[in-house]
């Protein structure tokens, strides 16, 4: 597997160049980031010269932000779709083959009709990138004050993501797996190994602190290993199933830590070092 | 538009053999009929007399019922596919195009999971049966009591019908409109002439008794122009839209009529010219 | 049926403003266009004015070109996918429900490939403009020497289009089908009336000289009733198979007729009114 | 990777229960069968005596062969289809995930009409089996003389092959991957190398003789290591690329082995074992 570093628990990170830094610092493979950033560091850089940065980073573009609000009007999603075009030109340049999306496990909508609309949105899109290489990794949110936050619930578990998956029928559609939201899902290891690998296409990690289930926030979360979550169990179910992709840590905190960047950096490699070896993953 | 009949509102009809002369009987372009009754045509005729039968009457086959039980286990599901073949090799002999199939407005299933799965079933359906130029025509069920027959409410009007249709995304998938269903929905004309006719497969007329909408009951309809049911707008609403086949009439009654199938087909056959000739259709 | 009116035939035409007062003079009801006139229309007259404008005139826009370069690189088609979510927003806008496009009946490419190619891309083009309630119609090109023009054969005529379209599956993406086409491919009459109508999308009309079949030109047409077609056989079967959509005039010359498009237009809706009386449509 | 072995290779197999044992003998992980040799299994032992027959010899079945004729007449594929349900229905009972089937790289047909029908009629058979887990393993066939078999080239190698499965579009559709089609059609290591595994269903393993690419024949295959194919160079492909399914020898011969089916299997075993130590597998 493939170590990754979202920008989610480095602190105040200045931009995609120190990012690449404290992940090739850290022994980190990928980094996680958006078209804008990618576009910065062209602008400082040159196509070549950014290439050439992560090259002798040995760093690798791992997921871009999906550029698209597909989950609310059509008018926002419609306006949004030349941004798709390129972004999707931009990752295609640098090798990278993942956007990273998530929907909200609760709706205002009409459930069924949310559900329609969002797999049409989401099918577009697919299809508009597919002939740059890429991939959507789409990725359930289940902590329980998420699913109550609109007035309908949504799809929040592993196992109906995959059905959605399955519903959409766009082979470059599959599942981001993240460890706070399979565990505050209620997720199972069993849920994890029986899955095809092939519908895996991305995977987040990070901890929970020791609280009821339903008490863990989304933006509650704690550095791989400092919490409760069986990520050992997560990782080795990703190995046995054959996922060989990216595991991306992605730390949401309520307010952003105090450290610098440089601290949470090697606090994360460590983190996510420990937890691979511990996975039998290095 | 061409003019059909069910079996619904013909009494005990013997077979199809009468079927078919009745309809030709009382000015009735189609019936509307199942694979079951076709073999036992053909058993009785063979397949060159059962076709020159119907050509002698002047009578086509409208529709067949979709043999297939779609909408509860997969195992029922699946053993039923084969019999789907069987009746497309049928349907396609005698020229008819059209399977009629409906789904309840509601189920004990997560509606969510049970859109997803109905889903992935019609899409199967569809393409098996798409070599074979057959269609399918999904009739939503507008009764408010059907609405409350299980937990959850599922898919019941005309507009998310035709949503779900469009996410289904096979060109040979269509609504089956019915009168009453598009009355106790709290259907507009309005619906009928914003529909893409291409999307129309098959179209029920009958009409309902004079009750509050949500106390009209599914087996509680009226031959057309016996009750309160606008039908002479709902046909003018399918011709302004371009909608050029089939009309069918299906009452569904809670006691089966006392009359003789030929005094049914009589009534039929007079309701359905009176109705079509205030629309302005013949 | 409707009557419609391209540009081709109408000579050196000024704008889309005389474009519409040359038909609604001559009694047609749609004109096909493109994506820039209507913006120059709106520039001149605002969207609401140019709405107004139509309305006065009794004119509605038939068809848009496809903006996408869709038959070459992969780099010309991606660059020109934006364009489509323009037209898009204003064919929705002025209530057309039509994009026109047409494919080449030779390629230098492999064919096969060629195939896949264009396959994926007409599909993620029916993708998205599908939420703005628009379709592509496919016009095949029937001339012999246009079949010979590339190194390998490709699709040529209407058989083969429906089966492509069939394959494609996206339920907004059918046939244009042009007379001369039609004819030049060695199109019969039942070659039409075997086709389902919710297949055909579009409908050109004119006429060809008294050659042989294979030497007739692409930029050689006649005006309707001027040549040899069997356009009225065509309208004939197009009715009899319900297609109530638009038949619009394309007359491609290899020189640009020196008569005024005053003149042309006249001409145009002589021409059509002619053909129309005489397959009996109106 | 899986270690498999198809029956060819094996010479006259008494049935699957000797393939299993032999199987188990030489260090095979799994063995690659067909519907009715599972169903002869389960009339000897039932179902669960089947299963656990497997267990014991630690065996499980690899790929089942495709029951459907689906690249011939329409009678002949949808004649088959019932068999595709009753076989996936066995495939599921046995945890078997693959049915592997082969296209000819030359038809008689018109290539382009060719490739429409059987891109229908694989997207068909793959949303039957879906439900059931299943997969489509859609095998290229290289040698040259087999591309000269009938009057125009089809598809015939790995890229173009990848393009069509692009084209269909059906997530559980992927290649059979072949070394002997490989090699004979030219292929490089840089073409698997650019694979994403999730495309990759199934991989046969087999060698060719010292001749030129063009004079080596279908059925002129030898055991792994034993001729020329460098069989090292692709397993170490298929390892970098990720793909960590079956690799499953299948030697074509024109004339059966005169060796005892004992004996070839554990020249298979050998061989494959070898082959795979030379690739670093194991």
């Amino acid at each position: 597997m493939i170590k990754g570093l979202t920008r989610d628990g480095l602190g105040n990170l200045k931009n995609l160049e120190t990012h690449i830094i404290l992940a090739a610092k850290n022994d980190i493979d990928v980094v996680d980031t958006d078209g804008n950033a990618l576009r910065e560091l062209i602008e400082a850089k040159g196509i070549e010269g950014a290439k050439q940065f992560l090259q002798e980073n040995q760093v690798q573009i791992g997921a871009i932000q999906f550029p698209v609000d597909w989950r609310n009007s059509d008018d926002a999603f419609y306006n949004d779709l030349p941004d798709l075009l390129e972004d999707a030109k931009i990752a295609k340049a640098f090798g990278c083959k993942i956007f990273n999306t998530f929907f909200m496990p609760s709706t205002d909508q009409d459930p069924l009709q949310h559900l329609m609309k969002l797999t049409n949105r989401i099918k577009i899109c697919a299809q508009m990138i597919k002939g740059y290489g890429c991939n959507i990794a789409l990725e359930f949110v289940g902590p329980y004050h998420m699913r109550k936050l609109f007035k309908n619930e949504f799809i929040w578990d592993l196992p109906t993501t995959l059905e959605w998956i399955d519903m959409i029928g766009e082979p470059n559609v599959g599942v981001l797996l993240d460890s706070i939201h399979w565990y505050t899902s209620g997720g199972k290891i069993e849920d994890i190994t029986a899955i095809d690998p092939a519908k895996i296409a991305y995977v987040h990690i990070n901890d929970g602190p020791e609280l009821p289930r339903k008490e863990i926030l989304d933006n509650g979360r704690l550095y791989p290993g400092e919490g409760i979550i069986d990520l050992v169990g997560f990782l080795k179910a990703l190995k046995d199933v054959g996922y060989a992709g990216v595991v991306s840590q992605e730390v949401l905190t309520e307010k952003e830590p105090v450290e610098s960047s440089e601290i949470l950096a090697e606090r994360s490699g460590q983190a996510m070092a420990e937890v691979f070896v511990k996975a039998g993953l290095q």
